[in-house]
């Protein structure tokens, strides 16, 4: 499928220095969105639910955090930094907690192992963006 | 960057038959929401914002019609037809209508052109998924 | 607490005939999207969990089907009747799912019953905002 | 109209000691996210939007961030406080901008007022959240 969100932000009137890690970011967080959606699904399914419950909630936690960060990285029109600063801390720690999380399931689950690795990289790419974005 | 959703999905305890068109339409629900919220960011940044009004308004609709589909048909536990099928035409409605928008300022604003794409392509990826579905 | 939303609708530049249904259906979606979001959280630390995944599910979907139906409704400037009534028509489909399965558990868990009660509420007030609807 | 959260709270099988900072600070997030999402718009429609493009920015931000710490702090299962910390900062932060930047239309338009009132209400709520929650 074609990916339409780098040629949007190609066409866009405002032009960032820092534009491929505000990508990069962008991309990791809708990535992470979505791969915890999904996590917090196929664990509901699992006969171990019940075991699962906190992988669930911080899935929760985490698809909804990585979505907001999501949207309003993706708004360059009069950015705030006030704002993109404590918020990519709280989207990197949201990641950094339900990576663990889902790390601790990785042997017995598959899908929590794929979002770990979606919930690392995500969390790389919001401490990528706030070492770019100027003091 | 990696995409985790189609791997996210291979590692679900649920595998219905018609995987490949709900990971399509989840795709395109994601790369739409992302597509306009991006267009309704840089239509605000444009000189001639009072005449973009509408296709501000559309795309904040379609952004947000988009997200709540992708979710609702990435989870496969326990699905309920009755709310997918009407939720993937008002999805269908809300990508029909943004895109035709965003369409009229395609030669104006390049913006407005990729996310009229990105719309034509959840539309269609809607409507396949609402024609795989069993009646 | 104060409530700011009927004081923001009365002082918006648009003031369509039917602000009053309209106001009852954004309080109503945005009461049964918080009322969902907590039922889906309570059941998920309910004992028994396993049996209550297809309440989870429901409460989930109609959560993000409210949220996103609150916005788009809430929205004056510039709106566009198609896709309002089939958004309205899946919301309804949303509520009505996710209050009948949440009645089923309604003597047996008190949050399933306030939850279920929030669903028909909303419903009742998407089908009167579809009713006042111009064709 | 009946509003369902404080029921539904009242009977979650979680009782933390502090319910009521937390019920009044999920009160104050749904209810300037709504605030914030009906000034967006209501600016939209000004015949002055190019001047409140920043203020657009804003209440689109500010929405989708308190939306999101709403469900989060309505999530009392397994709760993370390292996340619920750094969100809340986030929120506290978006409010805060949000406000002061309405504040400054709130002659010209009462809808902005009205939308500055919600942000402080929803800032002082994180803010005592923050404070009951053990270091």
């Amino acid at each position: 499928m074609h990916h339409h969100l780098p040629e949007m932000l190609r066409r866009h009137p405002m032009q960032p220095s820092d534009m491929d890690v505000i990508r990069h970011c962008i991309e990791a967080c809708v990535d992470c969105a979505a791969a915890c959606t999904s996590c917090a699904d196929a664990c509901l399914a699992e006969d171990m639910v019940a075991e699962l419950r906190k992988c669930i909630r911080f899935n929760l936690d985490c698809a909804d955090v990585c979505a907001a960060t999501g949207r309003v990285v993706t708004r360059l029109t009069r950015p705030d930094k006030a704002l993109m600063r404590t918020l990519l801390e709280a989207c990197l720690a949201a990641c950094r907690e339900c990576g663990a999380e889902c790390a601790r399931h990785a042997e017995r689950h598959a899908h929590c192992q794929v979002c770990a690795e979606a919930c690392r990289e995500c969390e790389s790419a919001c401490r990528a963006l706030l070492g770019a974005m100027p003091a």
